[in-house]
C-alpha cells in the first residue's frame, strides 16, 4: 500500500487533468466532509458543492465542469469511479493482509479439492467432494457442505453458511450470516397437518454476485435456484426455492422474493418490497421501496405501493387519497345545498 | 439408496395403477420440465398439463382422471403425496450419510445427557445439564446453552443457535442461523433512558415443527414463548416474546408477530405480514403477505391490507380506491354542470 | 442468589410499604398468572387486575392505589421497576455462572489486549490489534475482525461477528447472529454493470446500546455508522451505512433505515417501518408500524402509514377510506336523482 503520492501521479491513474499544484503531496483519501490535510476526496453530487469551498483535503477529484479558485482539482468524466481507484492504492481491500493457507483447526474432508493459493480460517469445515477455487478466501465459522463447487476469487465472510450442492462461481463475495441452500418452505397439507415437500434442487450464484449479511437463498424443489452474474443483494433478503434473477440485478434489503418469480436483466428491487410466487418481472423494470407486487410486471416499468401498480397511476392515487377530506367536504356541501335549493327532493330520498 | 427400480414397484409403493408398460425402469425422480430418460416425474397442478406432453420423464405419477396416449402413468389418489413417497426412494436425506458419533471437535459438558445414536458435527458447543434425545443430529458451529432439553430425532442444521432453558421437542427441523431464545425486546422507559427488563421466561417447540433460517424466537418474560405441535416458520421470520402459535400453523418468510400474540390451529400468517402484540387469531384464520394486523382477528376468517380489513370488505377498497380518479372527475362535472344550470347557487357558496 | 428472603427484605430493597404479613417467606419471581405459593410477583398493568384475586403468589408488588382485603401487598411509585430489583436477588443473570476465563479453543491473535477478568467462550476468533475491556463476556463462535475495540462489561452472546475497525463501547449487549460492519450496499452502475464502491469506514456503538437478534449494522462508506448511547434495537433490523442513531433511541423488530439518514434522540421506529436514505427524525419523534417514511419526520411528530403521514391525517384518512363505499353510494344515488329531476342535463353530458 502506497505511503504517499505526488498529486499528478493521482492525476495519470484516473485520467484526469490536474488544476492546481501538480506536485502536491497525497498520503490518503477521505470523504469530502472528514478529509484532512494530506486527503484527496471527490465531488460528485453537487449536493455536496457547498463542502468544495470548506474540505480541508489537499485536492478534490471533480467531474469537468467544475472549478475553483481555492482548491486543487482533478477533474474527471467520472469522480465517483476514479475515487474509487485511488481508494485502492491508499485502503487493504478487508482480507488482502490475511496469510495466505489453511488454519489448523479448519475441518476439511480429505475429498476436498483445494485451489492455488486458497485462504481458509479457523474453525471452519468443508465437508466431502466440495471443492474450492484459486485464491478464494473462506473466512472464520464458515461451513460448506458436501458435494459444492465453489470458484475462484471468492470471498466468504466469517460464519456464511453454504448448504449441500450449492455452485458458486468466480468472484462471489458474500457476507456474514447468510445461508445458502437451505430447504425451501414446501409442505403439503392432508387433513390439517404439512408434510414436508422434499426439495431435491440446488442453488447456481454466477460469477460477480454479492449477497449480503443474513440473507437466505433457498434450494429449488427439483431445478435450481439461481442468481445470474452481476447481480447485488443487500442484507435481510429472503429468495425462495426456485426463484431465478437475472444478471445485474439489484435488490434492496429486506426484499421478499417468493418461489419461483422470475427477475429479467437489471431489474432493481427496492427495500423491503415484497413479490408473491410465479410472477415474471421484466428487464429494466423497478419496484418501489415497501412495495406488494401480485402481478408481474412489464419491461422497464415501474411499479409502487401494496398492491403495487405504474408508478403513475399509483403517485396519481395518492393524491386523491390526500384529497379526500376536501372530496368528503364538498360532497356533504353539494348534498345540503340541494337539498335547499329543491327541499322536495329530501322528500324523495 | 435403490440405483433402478420397475414401474410396478413404484406403484405399490403408492397404491396406484399404471397405464401403460409396468416394467419400466425408472433410475431416477425429477419435476415435469427437467425430467430425462430413466426418471419418473409427477403431475399435480392442472396449470402443468401441457408439459405432459413434452417431459422426457419415462413415466408420471396423476391424479385418476388424466390420460395420455403416449406417455406411460401412474394414476393415484394424490400424485404429490405418491412423489414424495418416491423421492425417498432414489434421493437420501440431506445428513443420512453422516456419520453418526461426536465429532472430537464438539465441546460437550460432562454434565450433558447424550441420547443413543447422536450424531454432533464439528466446532458444536454444549453447555451444562442438558440432554440429546435418541437419532438427533446437531451439525457443525451449533451452540446450545445450558439446561436445554432436545427431543428425539430433532435435526439442528449448521450454526443454529439454541439459548438456555429450551425445550425442544421430538422430530423438530430448525435451519441455520436461527437464534432460538434470546432475550425479548422489554425496557422500562425512565427518565427517557431506557431500563432492561429481565426475560426469565423460556421457549418451548413441540413435536414436528420446521423452523427456517435466520429466524428469530424471543424468550419469554416469565412464561414461555410456545410453538405448538406441527407448526411450519420460513425464514427471517420474528416471534416476539410470550407469542403462542398453535398447532399446524404456517408463518411464511419476514413476518414478525409481536409480544403476546397468540395464535389458534391452523393459522396461516402470508409473507411479510406484521401482527401487533396481544392479539388473538382464531383457528383457520389467515392473514394475507404484507399485513398490518392491529385488531384480534376471528376464526376463519381472512384478512388483508394494512391496517388489515376482512379480505371482502378490503379488496372492495382497494377497488374503490382505484376508481377515485373517476370519482374526483365526475364529481368536478357535476359541480359544474350545477353551477351553469344553477348559476344562482354560486353566490351562495 | 438467594434461596428465600423475608417480604420486609424486599420491601425495604424497592422502597415500598407492606400490606399485610411482613414475614411472608419469599423464594422465588414470577408472573401474576404463574406464581405459585413462595412466589412474589408484580402489577403495573391495571389490565392484570382481576388477576390480583385469584393469584397463588405469596405477595403482590403494586402501585400506592390499589388495595386488597385477600392478598399481600407490597405497595410502590413503581412496581415493574421494584420487581426487576426483586428478580435480580433471584436469578442469576444468563452468563454471572460462566467461568472467567479463556477457553482454549478461542483462536486470539498475540497482538490482542485482554482486560482484566474477560470470558472468551469456545471456538471464539479475535484478530490482530484489537482490544477488549475488563469484564467482557464474549460467547462461543463469535468472531472479531483485526483493530476492533471493544469496552468493559460488554456482552456479545454467541455467534455474534463483529467485522474489522469496530467500536464497542462499554456495557453493549449484541444478541446471537448479529452482524456489525459488514460493507454498506453501495455500487456505481457503469454501463449496465454495478461496479463495488469501496467501504473504509466503520461502526461506533456507544455506550448501554442492545442489539438483538440477526441484526445488520454496516460500516460506513467513508465515516462511521453510529449508533449512540443507552439506543435499543431488536431482532432483525437494518441498519444501513452512514446511518446515525441518536440516544436512547428504540427500533423495532425488522425495522430497516436506508443509508445516511440521522436519527434524534428518544426516537421509536417501530416494527416492521422502513426508512429511505438521506432522511433527519427529529427528536421525540414516532414512526408507526409498516410504516414507509419518505421524508424527513419534525421532533415530536407521529407518523403513520406509506407513504407516512402525521398520524392525526393519516388516521383521518383511514377513515375516509373505509367510508368510501358510502360515497360512491351515495353519489351515485345523487346523480340519478338529478337526472329524474332535471332530465334536461342529460343531453347536455
Amino acid at each position: 500500500m502506497k505511503q504517499s503520492i505526488k498529486l499528478y501521479e493521482v492525476a495519470d491513474l484516473v485520467g484526469g487533468e490536474v488544476v492546481g499544484d501538480r506536485d502536491v503531496i497525497i498520503t490518503g483519501v477521505a470523504g469530502i466532509k472528514e478529509a484532512q490535510k494530506g486527503d484527496i476526496t471527490f465531488l460528485s453530487n453537487t449536493k455536496y458543492l457547498p463542502f468544495l469551498h470548506h474540505t480541508q483535503a489537499s485536492a478534490v477529484i471533480t467531474s469537468k465542469d467544475i472549478s475553483s479558485k481555492e482548491k486543487t482539482l482533478v477533474r474527471t468524466d467520472n469522480p465517483s469511479r476514479a475515487f474509487t481507484k485511488v481508494i485502492s492504492l491508499f485502503i487493504p481491500p478487508p482480507h488482502l493482509s490475511r496469510t495466505v493457507g489453511v488454519h489448523p483447526t479448519a475441518i476439511i474432508d480429505k475429498n476436498v479439492h483445494l485451489g492455488e493459493g486458497v485462504s481458509i480460517g479457523p474453525h471452519t469445515v468443508i465437508e466431502e467432494n466440495s471443492s474450492i477455487g484459486d485464491r478464494t478466501v473462506i473466512e472464520s465459522h464458515t461451513f460448506i457442505g458436501r458435494d459444492c463447487r465453489i470458484g475462484k476469487d471468492v470471498l466468504l465472510n466469517p460464519r456464511v453458511t453454504v448448504l449441500q450442492g450449492t455452485e458458486i462461481r468466480d468472484r462471489v463475495v458474500i457476507h456474514s450470516g447468510t445461508v445458502i441452500g437451505s430447504d425451501g418452505f414446501g409442505y403439503e397439507t392432508i387433513n390439517g397437518e404439512h408434510i414436508k415437500i422434499p426439495h431435491i434442487g440446488s442453488v447456481l450464484i454466477e460469477e460477480d454476485v454479492e449477497i449480503g449479511s443474513n440473507v437466505c437463498v433457498d434450494r429449488g424443489r427439483f431445478k435450481k435456484t439461481w442468481i445470474q452474474k452481476g447481480t447485488k443483494i443487500d442484507n435481510l433478503v429472503q429468495i425462495a426455492h426456485n426463484v431465478v434473477i437475472g444478471p445485474h440485478c439489484l435488490v434492496v434489503s429486506q426484499a421478499g422474493i417468493a418461489g419461483s418469480t422470475e427477475l429479467g436483466k437489471n431489474v432493481v428491487i427496492a427495500a423491503q418490497a415484497g413479490l408473491i410466487g410465479h410472477l415474471t418481472l421484466g428487464d429494466d423494470s423497478i419496484v418501489g421501496a415497501g412495495a406488494g407486487v401480485i402481478k408481474s410486471v412489464p419491461s422497464k416499468s415501474v411499479v409502487l405501493g401494496s398492491p403495487a401498480k405504474p408508478i403513475a397511476e399509483q403517485k396519481k392515487l395518492f393524491a386523491f387519497i390526500a384529497r379526500l377530506p376536501e372530496l368528503f367536504k364538498e360532497f356533504n356541501e353539494l348534498k345540503k345545498r340541494l337539498q335547499s335549493s329543491h327541499p322536495s327532493d329530501a322528500s324523495k330520498g
